[in-house]
């Protein structure tokens, strides 16, 4: 059983917006004044609850609660969709007797649909009621989609001689390439902590792991990490020495969130490590690295278990970075597999076959070019991802 | 029954380098000297007959004979990779009396396995005896490796008088994303025409055509497109004014056969026609298509026959072109869904079921943001790409 910052609640409840029978509505609220910090989506289509959330961040010094509900993205729903979005807000504000600006709403799901009012306004007063009766588990379930399993990570620290808790929860799923920001995440602690602080780490943080992972190369409309530090647990504020070990701590969580997302990725069964060393730069080092784990012949290898190097190598070719074919080396899952332009001389067959049965599988690849570094998480790409995505909508 | 262009035959035999018991070899000789012009992969692996092919191309004034195996790619084999190309292009040579840097070669298959040697040795000489008795068709279906059907087109033009043919066959299926050349494709006619316009035509066509399709975004390292022209019709050379006429016949042969490659996608039921008008420029009319055309989400969609617009908005959204969300327009299968930030006011099941059911899908976008405009084809993605990907080496 996780831990949940001190101060704050959660709840979970149904509303039915796509999803019958089950919770599709989740509330993190704070007893306190939280400071909030937000990464968003760089798709030009933003959906109306990032841009809301945005506005907010921007006017409120401080954020009280987190509103989110899955099955409904109220993306591309144009002036009717951010009408819909404030609404919503107005009726839980004064429910939980707050300002609206002071509440950051987040929604997955299907794009293009409007919300239906009538579902928030039955639905929210249950919702409030609820706080502090739901588990962490029961948030992250409450926000899935396609997801198989709720997303959930804690850590702690000891700050000043109290205990500070950091939680976050996730959902993912498809439509994965997250681009500035992901999916969606939040992440809540107990630690006091300076706005600009705990906006930089957040970004740093999710540049390395919500940024670094991809399940189809798309990225969402409704993509967004929010993060609430609301002070509770008394250790006072975090100072210049102990930001670094903070941030650090951060970005690990974030990782564990990040991983669970490709773990759970649509049909997939695989999760792919790919490192790429010796770079011209780390720009080229992602490209290199994204070629690979976006590539539908590479995943699909992967799901096959078939140790079919030639599709890494193809795949580098026309990822857009620079090198030299005869000085780039590959391993897959620890053994090198090829080097100098050619095939290591095994029996791949016999030598892959019980590497390629584990979940993770790591690819090391060094373009001999400089000293640029990435690492990407990949899913692999199954049936299962297609029959999900062919009838997903209806 | 498609004629072949005068002075051509054409030869297929069974090698056995990966298929048994089926043509894997195909040969194309000219009686006469024939103008070469060929556009190779931007892969930086090359596989050895690309760059033995580019190579020969840049030596010989004229060409003689095209020599194409398909089940082993011969890429990323280093020298000896090269070497066993060599080989088998100074056997055909011998058995045809002509010089090896008059033999284009061209392998499609596997990636980084040897070629077996021997296989060569036993089969050419039944190849080379067989020439003139085979048809084109025969010639296509040798090239073949997960391709379901044999890929070739025709054309004819009246110059001075004479009656000129063109004829070309291609393989595809997957690893296709061709940049500046693609997969394999062989084009053939008696028409006698500049080395330098013959060249400029195909580059032409090719941009176009081959490389404006997509199935999986994945460049292969052997793609190549081969032209022949023999000048065997007795028409005389194209002159100046009939250029821009045969230009636009190649261009449109070409575009028959990237269309039978995309129909042909590994696995595929639907060929997406993506047309992006209204972008800044060409450039980000590309980036728009195929963001589109290589979205797993969009290709998913289309093969479960959902009108699903709010996956091509979002692929549109982090595609990179530069556009106004509220001014886009989204037409699917002739029909507005999507204008003005908003989804046109419809029942969309009832209205697009019917239309989805058709092989061939209209998507018309309109980023309302300048003149760049391009046109895509793109497959959609089904459990059987899965099926074929995840056991093709084995």
């Amino acid at each position: 059983m996780q831990d949940i910052p001190l101060g704050f609640e959660l709840s979970a409840a149904e509303a039915g917006f796509k999803y019958k029978n089950r919770p599709d509505l989740a509330l993190i609220h704070s007893h306190v004044p939280a400071r909030a910090a937000g990464v968003f989506t760089t798709n030009l289509f933003q959906a109306a609850p990032v841009l809301t959330a945005r506005k907010n961040l921007n006017r409120a010094e401080h954020c009280r609660a987190i509103l989110i509900n899955a099955g409904q993205a109220n993306a591309c729903t144009g002036k009717q969709g951010l009408m819909d979005c404030t609404r919503s807000l107005e009726m839980a504000a004064e429910l939980l007797g707050t300002r609206l600006e002071e509440i950051l709403p987040a929604s997955t799901g299907v794009i293009g649909v409007r919300m239906p009012m009538h579902l928030w306004q039955e639905s929210l007063p249950a919702l409030v009621r609820g706080l502090g009766e739901s588990s962490g588990q029961d948030a992250a379930r409450a926000i899935m989609t396609t997801d198989t399993f709720p997303k959930t990570a804690a850590r702690e620290l000891d700050l000043h001689g109290r205990r500070v808790r950091f939680w976050g929860m996730a959902k993912g799923a498809g439509m994965i390439s997250p681009s500035m920001a992901t999916m969606l995440a939040f992440i809540l602690t107990d630690m006091e902590v300076a706005r600009r602080d705990w906006s930089e780490m957040l970004v740093a943080a999710v540049r390395d792991t919500f940024n670094a992972i991809t399940v189809d190369g798309d990225t969402s409309t409704n993509d967004c990490v929010l993060a609430l530090a609301n002070g509770a647990s008394g250790s006072g504020p975090v100072g210049p020495k102990e930001v670094r070990n903070v941030a650090m701590l951060i970005k690990d969580l974030c990782r564990d969130l990040a991983y669970q997302i490709v773990r759970d990725a649509e049909g997939g069964t695989k999760v792919m490590h790919i490192l790429v060393n010796g770079a011209v730069n780390r720009e080229e080092a992602e490209l290199a690295a994204r070629a690979v784990g976006n590539s539908c012949l590479v995943k699909t290898a992967i799901y096959g278990k078939d140790p079919n190097w030639g599709r890494i190598v193809a795949s580098l070719g026309r990822s857009g970075a620079r090198f030299d074919p005869d000085r780039i080396r590959v391993s897959l899952a620890g053994k090198e597999i090829f080097a100098a332009g050619q095939p290591v001389d095994m029996d791949v067959d016999l030598v892959f076959a019980p590497l390629l049965d584990s979940r993770d599988i790591q690819v090391d690849i060094d373009l001999g070019a400089g000293e640029g570094s990435y690492v990407l998480l990949a899913s692999d790409l199954t049936e299962e991802y297609i029959r999900i995505n062919a009838d997903y909508r209806s």
